[in-house]
């Protein structure tokens, strides 16, 4: 083995990641006496000890040595921290660079600004243990686990000069989003994208139990990463010198090499995948911690991987090894007498955004360009009266995205993403001005599909969320679309993004991103190719739960109020957008400017299918299936009943339900009565789970009368309308509870009563005997 | 290559393979002529060609190569098929060896009852495009992809003599889940355990586009299984008689070894992981279906994905060449006149429950033995007065749960599944008499963990839920913990086994399995380790989405109260239990008699802290930390506003809430409104999102004054206490919400106020002084 480092080189680096050990423990254990100036007393611990101390001197010693390949290549370089509560590392590495007190002056550059940063850690209105939207150079939060290397790939897309450097934990390994997302080396393009450098952090242990990836061998492990189309390096051992030098040899080579395939594309374009170098470092969990505790292995062991050291006041022993451990790193050599790390270590650091705590990809609302957007009302459907001409919506959209991404092709900021599903979703528009991207091998009878794609395709959600959400936090704009019941996959994904953005919120150096704008089609009234297992409407009720502050859903009826929706949702900043619209042909009901001036407001009147005068009953709508139901319901009573008086109301923002006090969205309550009226009965067609409307409109005055069709989770293979009839959000069951509900029209209602059950019991047959819907159902058209 | 079938077998398999490829194309588009005795017609095909092709004749090939070595070796096999809408090919193989005419007597093995065979398939009424729960010989839905081959692990866990065919698709291989699922070979004892044949089936596209792993190359892909610590054989090409023979030698091969593994393990016991052999067979897409289609390629094409021919009412050539298609299968030496199989291939098939459709592991719930249950009353923690000794509800539960693990050690039918939390989450004492599963390396200083544990461990909630999902189809028991937040990962796996559930009741055939039953602890409100990441209790929320029939939630407040649910779980069979229980100590409140007859109820006055009188006001709880803030603030009430009167009620199991027509186990309205007043404000603090309190009581009398106190996504890191405060459902703001709604209390609920604004301010400065939380709230006891 070479030794690339020089001995005067190699005592600073280990210094430096000594003072960064040093820190990470004090993090864990002290509030006070940070510099160890005096003896270590009780008095000086936290009362309670919570952190995790086991993957962080793994953590500290890469951060250390990306530091120096840093400056020695002036690399642009960020840092995604993948295993579990990490935080304590990549907090005392930004510290020591500089950059955490600069975004946190308070936690400033000497003792008292250490005491704080000890003290913060795992404190009450401190830092959470983990990484966080609260740490420089963050883009993943260390919490759930999985999603590291699908997020540096995102960074890495269209970044040509970003190095994504990304520790990857053997727990978090195990999860089934990091294993697929080792595949996301077929879609990354060394021509035209950056690059991930992944180092799987081998410490062996998880909370309790040895990790897959450190218990299969040399043979099978490198064989498991040639066959992801990687070329391992292996960096292993105890030893911190010899550690040191293979460290730095290996990203000597590694990087060397990077540049190499990253300039044969760009000379030569992309000819064929290459195999990027990843390294896998296999160091002791709880490295350079106590040996023993107790008489028990600990350094090296599943004991180091949170507190290694807990009964300190039970146990003064515990403290003494506490004391020994941190004195071991020898603090006077690295802070001066005010607490500054001194000066030969400081400028072992890069300088300015070079810094991985201070670079802007970390923090992409600094980069963020304005997409450039056409025009939405240049796709509009021609809509002369409303119920009369078929359009498809997501169709229509696509050629809104295709516009987008052409218009925005030059600033390589926009991707389309999506399970395998673009062209399912009818969003195929797209692929006259660009492909799906893949980097694998591709033949002759492959369309629509090269190595400069901007289409995002992958059967995958999770990779597909993570890569949109890594693309986002790092400066750029994107749309993911997907079938409705099939993101529940990400739910917990989104989760997680969510609580990033209600954080990031609140972190003043934070500047805001691009918005995540779900497309959710193939929903739950349109699965006949399908079934039961594609027919689920509840991830509207996941987000619900959210931030009022972050969650945005839409629900538009037809094709122009989709492009209005998702002209509104590219432009809209650090929000989470469900949009939630159909494939099929459909009818159309609002010209261009209609369709803008509904969903400015959320909900509104439809006029044109509105009787004169007080209503006898309002019937409201939300979701195209929803919609068209409801307007034949009127149109049946308008024959069958004519003087039932009916108000329609459609919602396409479901947010401005709530009230205004939950929801910024939210009607006023003046314009919530004067709309759903204080005491009519309304008759509420839902796309999802009727409960979700009962939640939002619970503080409204007129509540109590509202009644609700929607999903009741009766699913089956069956034909479009059938499906809305074992719901009973058809046409027929719609009239008929507005009739009974209406409830001035005695023996009349009876009669309509039984005219509509021959009518179900007329549907039932046909189907059973065709296989298809009633023409009459197929080709109702709205004719008042 | 040799050959293994003689050229009579081979010919007889090919032509059973015909049969079955002529059985799927006739599922997809006819209803009537099944058997082409008259030439075809347009009226002969069903309106809407709903289906997918491309899959299906892969999976029949394998299917008929199966039945032969199962009729070779006396196999136990059963056949799991990954891909998606691999329907018809399974439906027509259960069809050919008569499962399928035995479940369902009207498809009967004629020509009569091939038309009606033909007709359900994606026909209103009828049956899915993929495998489900109605299929036979199914345990994996292929509908949402990626479950198969931890399915198929799960079914191989403590059935030594069971060898499980798992085809995975190349698309669904994409999926996170499986790509992490291929581990699960560490976990598999060949002493204990039986076996997974893993065969990838690539047929190079999804629904549009390639594949990942059909792009690779061969050299990673080899690489790739070796990694995953498989030994790989090939089967690739497109010609049939040579693929028969390749697949037949490489079959006899596999078996052999597989064989040869177990018989080593069994004979000398577990000594190291064997590289167990799996295949890849790599075939055209919609093999033996038209070669082009209006100029284009088709067969080995992603055009093959679905319905190849679709437009047969518009095109006449395209009628023309479904019925070249069909013939090429020749059915008329495949079917005798009457429509029956001929006799020759009918004896290809396995006999009874050999046959893969007909093999009872499919079917778990035939071979359900009992649970053997010590009485949970022996595990009681002893509680001579409510709220004053200390406990930790999900130890105690553990040491319940030992001792099923340990009555059941010799049936082998009880495992625990976790995310490496089982330590972390308090349920230690299994390791008592059994150790996590393991058959990777292990070293000296690994602790309870052995090839023969019973505690599966990964760090994959995806693994946990499919491994166990599987464990229970194929009719054994199984207990599932994990931290409450990350459940969500695997919410959309719920959703699938919810479904699963709630169709195969439907299902004449399928015998009820054990409930999946869910505990979550380390929970939204014991997340001081950790931070805003690790708080969600929304999956709550997720599952009373899905048939009231199927769910069941549960909130025990103490250990007595979680060891009784937990017994009631466990014996429970077709649903989905949840229960949210927290793992660190707390007061005990209800001894064993009393937490039975509680939880028998559902939902009951607490006698022992209620006034006694018509009440004030009713303050309500539902799970653990909710029920201590409510009695604290009782205790609070009683000493400062003595006079009031408040009636504590707590409830246990969530769906008591409910409507009984909603829920079965909804208390009646009258017991409700006896219960909770008809009038009388209730407080009430619950563990989850407040929202779902009042979705549940949505219906009763008094849901008006329901004000429901629970987590806001007020999410930090802080003490446990703070939480709650954040969040408005600590003792302090419960307590002056009582005062506040109870109106007769005029100025001294004002003086009450003060006090408490006091309190809270006092809180608020001895965290942020302390870091934890006042004496005075660790150390409250119950004292009435």
């Amino acid at each position: 083995m070479n030794e690339p480092l020089s001995p005067e080189l190699l005592r600073k680096m280990h210094a430096y990641w000594r003072a960064a050990n040093f820190l990470s423990v004090g993090q864990i254990y002290l509030r006070d006496n940070p510099l160890l100036k005096e003896p270590l007393l009780l008095e000086h611990v936290k009362p309670r000890l919570l952190g995790h101390w086991g993957t962080t001197p793994g953590l500290n010693f890469i951060y250390v040595h990306l530091n120096r390949i840093i400056k020695q290549f002036d690399l642009d370089m960020i840092y995604v921290a993948g295993p579990g509560h990490g935080g304590p590392g990549v907090v005392a590495n930004t510290y020591l660079e500089g950059t955490y007190s600069e975004f946190y002056p308070a936690i400033s550059q000497d003792e008292d600004g250490l005491k704080k940063l000890f003290t913060q850690f795992s404190f009450p209105g401190g830092i959470s243990s983990h990484v966080a939207a609260e740490t420089p150079g963050s883009i993943n939060e260390g919490g759930e686990l999985g999603y590291s290397l699908m997020h540096a790939y995102g960074a890495a897309f269209d970044n040509p000069d970003l190095l994504v450097a990304c520790v990857v934990g053997d727990g978090e390994a195990e999860t089934g989003a990091l294993a697929t997302s080792w595949h996301s080396n077929k879609f990354l393009n060394p021509a035209r994208d950056g690059a991930v450098l992944p180092i799987l952090h081998l410490n062996g242990y998880k909370i309790a139990s040895p990790t897959i990836l450190a218990r299969i061998g040399h043979e099978e492990l490198e064989a498991l990463f040639r066959g992801y189309g990687y070329k391992p390096y292996f960096v292993e051992g105890d030893d911190p010198q010899t550690l040191h030098q293979l460290m730095a040899g290996t990203l000597d080579q590694v990087v060397g090499e990077i540049r190499q395939i990253q300039s044969d594309a760009r000379a030569n374009g992309f000819t064929s995948r290459p195999a990027w170098p990843m390294i896998v470092l296999r160091t002791p969990k709880g490295w350079t911690g106590p040996k023993e505790v107790d008489g028990k292995k600990t350094e090296g062991s599943w004991r180091s991987h949170q507190v290694p050291l807990a009964n300190l006041a039970g146990d003064p022993s515990h403290l003494a090894v506490l004391e020994t451990w941190m004195r071991s790193y020898r603090p006077k050599e690295l802070f001066d007498e005010t607490g500054r790390l001194v000066t030969e270590l400081r400028e072992l650091a890069p300088k300015g955004a070079r810094r991985m705590g201070a670079n802007p990809h970390a923090n992409g609302g600094l980069l963020l360009r304005e997409l450039e957007l056409p025009d939405f009302r240049d796709y509009a459907v021609d809509v002369p009266a409303p119920g009369t001409v078929v359009g498809q919506a997501t169709r229509i959209a696509g050629t809104f995205l295709r516009d987008v991404m052409k218009l925005n092709m030059a600033g390589h900021n926009f991707r389309v993403f999506g399970p395998d599903e673009t062209e399912s979703n009818r969003l195929s528009a797209l692929f006259e001005v660009t492909d799906r991207a893949f980097a694998g091998e591709l033949i002759e009878d492959d369309t629509q599909i090269a190595p400069d794609g901007r289409v995002m395709e992958v059967l995958s959600e999770h990779l597909c969320q993570g890569w949109l959400e890594g693309y986002l936090l790092t400066g750029r704009h994107g749309f993911f679309s997907c079938y409705e019941a099939f993101i529940h996959i990400v739910d917990s994904m989104f989760n997680q993004h969510a609580k990033w953005l209600k954080v990031s919120r609140k972190v003043a150096w934070r500047r805001p991103i691009a918005s995540l704008t779900y497309l959710l089609t193939s929903h739950v009234w349109q699965q006949d190719h399908n079934g039961f297992s594609h027919q689920d409407p509840g991830f509207i009720d996941h987000v619900a739960n959210k931030k009022a502050d972050i969650i945005r859903v839409y629900l538009p009826a037809d094709a122009n109020t989709l492009l209005s929706v998702t002209d509104h949702c590219l432009r809209s900043r650090n929000y989470i957008n469900v949009i939630v619209a159909g494939k099929a042909p459909e009818l159309q009901w609002l010209d261009i400017d209609a369709a803008a001036a509904h969903c400015a407001v959320g909900a509104s009147i439809w006029e044109w299918a509105t009787s004169d005068g007080e209503p006898d009953v309002v019937m409201a709508c939300a979701g195209d299936v929803p919609t068209l139901e409801t307007l034949a319901a009127v149109d049946l009573l308008r024959q069958h009943v004519p003087d039932l008086k009916i108000r329609v109301i459609n919602v396409v923002d479901l947010m401005a339900l709530q009230s205004p006090n939950q929801h910024p969205h939210g009607l006023s309550d003046g314009a919530f009565d004067e709309m759903f009226t204080r005491d009519k009965p309304v008759i509420f067609a839902y796309h999802g789970y009727p409960t979700l409307i009962h939640r939002l409109t619970y503080r409204r005055t007129n509540h109590q009368n509202f009644h609700v069709h929607g999903y009741k989770e009766e699913g089956t293979t069956t034909t479009p309308f059938d499906m809305a009839v074992l719901n009973e959000i058809d046409r027929f069951h719609l009239a008929m509870d507005a009739v009974d509900r209406a409830s001035r029209l005695g023996s009349r209602a009876e009669q309509f009563g039984q005219e509509i059950r021959d009518k179900l019991a007329d549907h039932a047959r046909y189907i059973r005997q065709h296989g298809e819907d009633m023409p009459e159902i197929q080709n109702w058209k709205w004719s008042a």
